[in-house]
């Protein structure tokens, strides 16, 4: 999904995020590098008309400087934070459409797919040990900010990694319960932008509580992001997910509405029982899903994790230009104009 | 290749750095997860005996040990940065094995062969983000120790990814120069061991230039393991080695001798240009090896190593009774009793 066009208070950060990325990425590694061309390519880089289809939204690097703004610190100079935070994400990316044998991200073929699971495994770990030096040579920290921030950083990782390794796992199980599903997406989506949040309040050394305020506001809104995004991954609509819908559920992946399915209904859990899920037909989970009142039930759900996120946000409270454009950025994500 | 028996110097750092790896590994990750499983299993700490055939020799972290000794500081408290070390190293096998389909490892199943590559990823990573927590959180360093060891350890993760990039590029090369080949284990071999030893001295807090010595030494060390580890996959004792004559030849690395002798021999290339390196005769390979005069030369190449690597270790000057244990270990390391 790309923002609205009429979506313009964070314009200004967009456009230093894109900046921002691209140098830190193309001087830190050679050029001639295998490694630097899967990853200019990766993250788009590499197109002479870059745009957000082929970069990503740069979500987490947004939210680091729109947090640093809001909570009072000069926010040009949480660059090397916001770069960080987005070269994890990347990292975890390329990792997991090996593990996931996606061929397709962002409209192109993923880099295991172009250049074999062997080197797109070198390609994630090169970005993981970038987003680290990026951080340990910027100057523009303190030596005990940088610190606090890698520390941040890891944290995150070990929990992202701990999600991935839960989604890959509940794969093979025939259902599991919506707290397994939360401790799941917890890992896998809320860590890294509770990481992005806390490193914006971090950078402008508010008290320890204000930092844990603004951690909680962004692992709060991967969750509900998260949910929002399984609902989409089959009753959204293909030119705004960007994605098959269906394809999650081809997968086997665990998402929201098909826990709950396979809560209620022992007809969808015989069928994912199947040996082979290709015989699954997408139009008859659908239906097993609307009359069991999933759809119901998921808009409510969904509906209750986008108030706990504003609610987070307030308390975090963050102020002037950046906070308004903060409060839209989520809104936007989130679906919610009103 | 383990220890020769009689070599005690080493033991009480030994014995310190078992448990120091058992210890930080089994309380940073939860009891349960598939994650520590795997971790525990590769690093051999699930066995209830184990022993440097399954968990490794440990050679990285002990080295850092010396060299803290060595220059003058208080080795038991340089823990945390010895264990980071030999976590990195390990994550880097665990990918390893995934990338060059390796079923063996110390004897046992590889992690990948034994929970598929999907997870066998995940474990790698975790081992990444906790070789790092575990420097940050150590609060008996400095924050400016803590955050310099960590720089010093993501350049060398950096050059070990671009050296294990070269490695498998390589794979696809008719010929490659010994300056590719240098470069190539420099990233692979070199770069880690050299942190290793800079780890050492940079937590003693010696000069800057002295601390460049020890990460010399160390570069040099890997280069020649490196360049002796890849003359006994030729002509070692299986029972010395711990894998089989021959493996990394049928697997198409350019190894030392096969580098040289691809250099020398036109029928060596028409073999190698064969598409199925099945049919490559191992013992044929060998024929030409030892007709084209690079058993003499790799012998004195290596020989060349091995001194180079003492002079560099006699530049650092490790002092006392750790000096002495790290002369012992280079020369048992490199072959060198005289």
């Amino acid at each position: 999904m790309s923002f609205d066009k009429s979506f313009s208070s964070l314009e200004v950060y967009i456009s230093f995020v894109r900046d921002a990325i691209a140098s830190e990425v193309l001087t830190s590694v050679n050029d001639t590098d295998l490694i630097r061309r899967m990853i200019a390519y990766h993250m788009g880089l590499d197109a002479s008309n870059s745009n957000d289809h082929i970069t990503g939204k740069h979500i987490r690097p947004l939210l680091t400087l729109l947090c640093a703004d809001g909570s009072g610190g000069s926010w040009r100079l949480a660059k090397s934070l916001s770069v960080a935070v987005e070269l994890v994400h990347n990292f975890s990316l390329i990792h997991d459409d090996i593990q996931d044998e996606s061929i397709l991200r962002r409209g192109r073929d993923t880099v295991w797919h172009k250049w074999g699971a062997a080197q797109a495994i070198n390609a994630g770990d090169a970005l993981f040990a970038l987003s680290h030096l990026i951080v340990e040579k910027d100057e523009n920290l303190s030596v005990e900010c940088r610190l606090e921030a890698l520390h941040i950083i890891d944290d995150a990782c070990l929990s992202l990694i701990s999600g991935q390794t839960l989604d890959l796992e509940f794969e093979d199980l025939d259902s599991i319960s919506i707290e397994q599903y939360l401790n799941m997406i917890g890992g896998k989506t809320g860590a890294l932008i509770g990481a992005a949040t806390e490193l914006g309040a971090l950078f402008s050394g508010v008290s320890k509580e204000h930092q844990r305020n603004y951690r909680e506001f962004g692992y709060q809104l991967g969750i509900a992001y998260q949910v929002r995004d399984d609902m989409l991954g089959i009753w959204g609509e293909v030119e705004k997910t960007g994605k098959m819908v269906g394809d999650d559920f081809h997968s086997r992946k665990k998402t929201l509405p098909i826990v709950m399915g396979l809560e209620r209904s022992d007809k969808l859990r015989r069928m994912y029982n199947q040996a082979n899920s290709d015989h699954l037909v997408f139009e008859d989970v659908v239906q097993i899903l609307e009359e069991t009142d999933v759809v119901e039930d998921i808009k409510h759900f969904e509906f209750n994790e986008v108030e706990k996120t504003l609610s987070k946000l307030s308390n975090a409270c963050p102020r002037g230009y950046a906070g308004q454009a903060l409060d839209d950025l989520v809104r936007n994500l989130l679906g919610r104009s009103y």
